[in-house]
């Protein structure tokens, strides 16, 4: 069977259940981060990886700073969902002889620009050449508290739902610029028990369920309230993916403070869009055609 | 200009010149790891990312196994380098859709080999598609003592120097195969002080010269003294590349201890080629031609 056939997703299960375990490994392949073991005490060492390749995530006519700035923050945005604090990246890039020394610079400042704005220090990395597309891979690595990380899977039934930002139109706009919501992240964690939370990479449609399954729960979501980018349906904040929002799971009686008081620091909105149920008993309203994955 | 004119040392200087300088920082761009600020007391952050290119690193005949193995050991090797404990992978694969899954499995199996017997958990990381050549990028992460890392620069000039195995013929036999001097390197630096070491991945004709200019140091080296692969040449030593053995130095008071201790310990050859010099002074010995890098 070829890979097309078996699907990345399929692909990446297959791959991580055959890995040997390891008791330093507390997530691994398939969340957000890698969460391991770290020698400080009451920290965890957070590893990701995100790679762009051109063809396929960007074009040959994207603006250099901007694919730098987007294979920076892929890999921050999924340190935001685990709360973390990311501080040190290694760029792999790779490259036909023929492409312009211009385009690689433009290419550093975008992800300079992008590691600046999270005091991320990229210590390092590797080039090749290649007879194909360009490809640029960002390591990143960092830490986060042991009690303020947050997984996917601490979801309650009956916690409420909420949602960063606006959702939707990415390809349009925002794919090449968004802000990865780490500084929100630790705000959250810092005065909230923030009980599982999620990037939005791949659409609300996808990433909800992931959530509620990883939590052991079902989700009920009001379609009505989702919050829509502008000249977005309910359909594309549903489906579109890249947002790189975040969704969390939060007890309900947190809410009305935790809506308070992030009026008063936040200006991106925050928006209650539904709530985890017991699993199976809730009906899953997300419009099953918008949903990739089940 | 393109990147082919440029180089890709030269683009590597001229894009670490520009990143922002960090005091988390104690070593980066250019050095075999990135070695960084951990949490726990006594230790560094290790960091390295390394790649292989289809087209550029391996063919498509080449044994996915193979491919997996080597990705994975040339960035252990980078350990080896700094006497450095490799812990953690991430993977990044980027493939042709039509690719057939029994070569991913293949790939990965090679890979987990290599972790395995390093000690070293894959513990996540990242697939897409492309419409060009496979790439396969590891991350590795780990740690070093404080004052059992070994960078390049403490070389001084008398100091004796040594490599691992045997040098030359890599294309023919080993460069798929062969073994990170990590135990090796472990091993050495609890027992004797390593002033300066470096893996031999370009050949010593290339990496001997940065290990000198590192420690601010000239060379000699007996070009008769080398340890050469069956049916390989001084020429081949000194130049073939991808040996991934050790080049180290030390005080030559040290070196008949080493050399006694070495022989009951290990079945690898070890060889004393040479000495660290005043720099400027003496002959530099490696013949020029084969001396990629000055």
């Amino acid at each position: 069977m070829n890979l097309g056939a078996l699907g990345e997703e399929r692909l990446l299960k297959h791959i991580a259940s055959g890995l040997p375990r390891d008791r330093r490994v507390f997530a691994g392949a398939g969340d957000d981060c890698a969460v391991l073991q770290a020698p400080g005490d009451g920290q965890f060492l957070l590893l990701k990886t995100d790679c762009v390749v051109e063809g396929v995530h960007f074009s040959a006519h994207t603006d250099a700073a901007q694919v730098g700035w987007k294979a920076m923050a892929r890999s921050l945005s999924d340190f935001a969902a685990m709360s973390g604090l990311p501080e040190f990246a290694l760029i792999t890039l790779i490259v036909p002889a023929g492409r312009r020394a211009a385009w690689v610079a433009g290419l550093y400042r975008g992800l300079a620009r992008a590691a600046r704005k999270f005091s991320v220090a990229i210590v390092g990395g590797e080039t090749s050449g290649t007879a194909g597309p360009a490809v640029v891979s960002v390591s990143v690595s960092g830490r986060v508290e042991t009690e303020r990380w947050v997984s996917r899977s601490g979801g309650k039934p009956d916690d409420d739902l909420f949602v960063t930002g606006r959702l939707g139109g990415s390809l349009r706009r925002r794919h090449l610029r968004f802000t990865p919501r780490i500084l929100e992240s630790r705000w959250l964690t810092e005065r909230f028990a923030i009980h599982a939370m999620i990037d939005l990479s791949d659409g609300l449609g996808a990433d909800l369920p992931r959530l509620a399954r990883a939590s052991g729960a079902g989700f009920e979501v009001d379609e009505r309230s989702l919050p829509r980018a502008r000249g977005c349906t309910v359909a594309d904040a549903i489906s579109d993916g890249e947002d790189y929002e975040l969704l969390f799971a939060v007890a309900p009686d947190s809410s009305p403070a935790l809506e308070r008081v992030w009026r008063q620091k936040w200006r991106i909105q925050l928006t209650r869009i539904g709530r985890l149920t017991t699993r199976g008993k809730a009906k899953q309203k997300l419009p099953s055609g918008y949903v990739h994955f089940r």
